[in-house]
């Protein structure tokens, strides 16, 4: 990893701040029941979430975007056909996009789908352990939509499918993993509670995809995003110790975060390779 | 403007208490995001709330409900279908619907999708500066969902737009504005961050559909709507200064908004028309 | 009823610690408004939620599943297609699954639907009084989706669905009532402002059947569900008197539940049969 790089990784408030400044129109094709906490978190966090799915528009609202987030937590045809619109326009386009493969590993649709979803060019991948691992081809175990594997588990599946996908790949659990193929950063924020609300690992995609807009780098912007939702997730849990009152204080904290205290709670590293 | 309804206007607490005396079931045909809140926003204020969209029932539904609100934010070729047939029905029926053009100006599949409902009868169309600018054929400088344009440049878009379509137009931002072609009411109540939690603004809609079921003038009902989520919000604002409590003590503010309060803190005059 | 089913009724509990332990998959094909209560409540009393409703991958998904849930709130032809194609999957595979006819009464459409489901085997139907009427038959007077009639009207319509679908059947209200079509059980928890927060019963048809995951006895799984709801939200009344904030406050009584307590203010007896 360069210098210029390392030191970028460990300021994720440059991030937040160009959120805040740029405000930039994120859209996202996500599933049903991650619409509202995407959209509140992008609004939380200066964001301008968009949700647009229909294949008659899609073409047309991506160049209006700054960023496209696509999420197959509730996949049905058409909504495969406008994703997979969707994502040849934001290539054509060259604007950033982030796949979230939920529940990839559970039917043959959904592995399918993203599969042709991860060879469209994805600028970040994010998913869970199970998830990456059947993405990649690794015997995953997955059940669902919740990881039955631990995150470092999934490291050298996240690098393979980077390597084969062209994408920056994100494993998020109890250590978050973001790799490029080659190098692998570790990010240890975040609190197990976040597993008890749904939608947050799509919620979190979505600020990944604000990141995307606002950062050159995808390893940076998907670093940046995860040390964001993880530090705010901290502060929501000194707050709320159950999953209704966390969800609100996260909301809460991703809206009140203060550049200086991001900076200083984030704990991100470079990962043995 | 006549003395009547000026009186009318100054008291949303007769359409509040009209709302929790008889319950009118609003019908709702909105977007995936808003759906939540706009069914607890009814329930706080007293009404009942239906989402019914399917082509096959929302002929037989609206013959139940008291009033029907079409929102656009999330579009597909069977949701226009169902609503363009629930709009000509309400239409046969002479019940009160109410349409929110979100997005419009976005994508020519969303100008063609509101032009045809604007066209249609509507009886209350509500809307921010940008998409009321679009929705009128003015140059409109939209994007994405959130309006670039203040609210009181779109006056003169949105008496235009009313005096076309033969709605009552109401237009929201720093003030609102509803017009019915000739006369313009302006309220000053609300907060900044009823901006920065998603479907405030869809919920507003469902909420002025409910007072057109209670409110024989859609000048008084849209302006009843507007105060009392204007007054909830500002109660709310006392209580919340981040979005995720924010919207937590909105529903709350709502739900025990005393009549006598609300008249008191309504900021309700005839605009220079 | 035996001495057994008796014994195991008034111990809500063990249902509640067996779904912490073994944390069930439960899939639902539910409505876009309850999606997220839904999922969070299967989160917070510790089951694994997943919505799928591709007819593409029903049949392949409740393969992993322990439960599968049903509900028809905001219904189209290509969920009802997802549905049926579930429920004869549950059913050959014998994966128990809870139907929850919401607004049937409302439209032909619906009691179509409905009655087609109701005749495909469920475990568990739960509806309020006017849709258990309406599903059996019984003359509804139903509105919309809340109920015009109290839930002790409809026990005798209750016990004579039971019969004809061969399903456990609970209906809610000030008191609810679960049968098997010959046993009466009564549950007197709960509180009145449930009913102003959308999709709590649903989100207690999602928690009926993670109860089917954990209890082999219907009658029991359905008792312990309504259980496990009405106190949480007995609790949840305690500390928040608006519906805003009583949504909050019953998600985080749901996870902090404590089986003696449980136990202790559950209200569980036989009714007159």
């Amino acid at each position: 990893m360069n210098e210029m790089t390392i030191a970028a990784l460990a300021l994720p408030s440059e991030s937040l701040a160009a959120l805040r400044v740029r405000v930039p129109l994120v859209q996202n094709i996500t599933n049903f029941v991650a619409m509202d906490l995407a959209a509140n978190t992008l609004l939380a966090v200066g964001a301008s979430p968009a949700m647009v799915h229909a294949a008659q528009e899609v073409d047309d609202f991506i160049t209006l975007a700054a960023a496209l987030t696509v999420n197959i937590g509730t996949l049905s045809p058409d909504w495969v056909a406008a994703m997979e619109r969707a994502v040849a326009r934001a290539g054509q386009l060259r604007k950033p996009w982030v796949l979230d493969p939920v529940g990839v590993g559970a039917t043959p649709y959904r592995n399918e789908t993203a599969a042709r979803l991860a060879a469209a060019g994805p600028t970040v991948i994010r998913g869970n352990a199970s998830e990456i691992m059947a993405l990649a081809g690794a015997a995953a175990g997955g059940r669902g939509v919740d990881s039955t594997a631990a995150s470092d588990q999934a490291v050298e599946a996240a690098k393979s499918l980077a390597r084969a996908s062209g994408a920056v790949v994100a494993v998020t659990g109890a250590v978050d993993y973001v790799t490029d193929g080659s190098r692998v950063v570790a990010l240890r924020n975040g609190v197990p509670i976040m597993t008890r609300v749904t939608a947050v690992g799509c919620a979190l995609t979505a600020l990944i995809g604000a990141c995307c807009a606002v950062q050159s780098s995808p390893l940076v912007a998907a670093s940046h995003g995860l040390a964001i939702m993880g530090v705010a997730g901290e502060m929501a849990a000194e707050r709320a110790a159950a999953p209704g009152s966390f969800r609100v204080a996260l909301l809460d904290a991703l809206y009140e975060l203060d550049g200086e205290a991001l900076d200083a709670r984030s704990r991100i590293s470079e990962a043995a390779a």
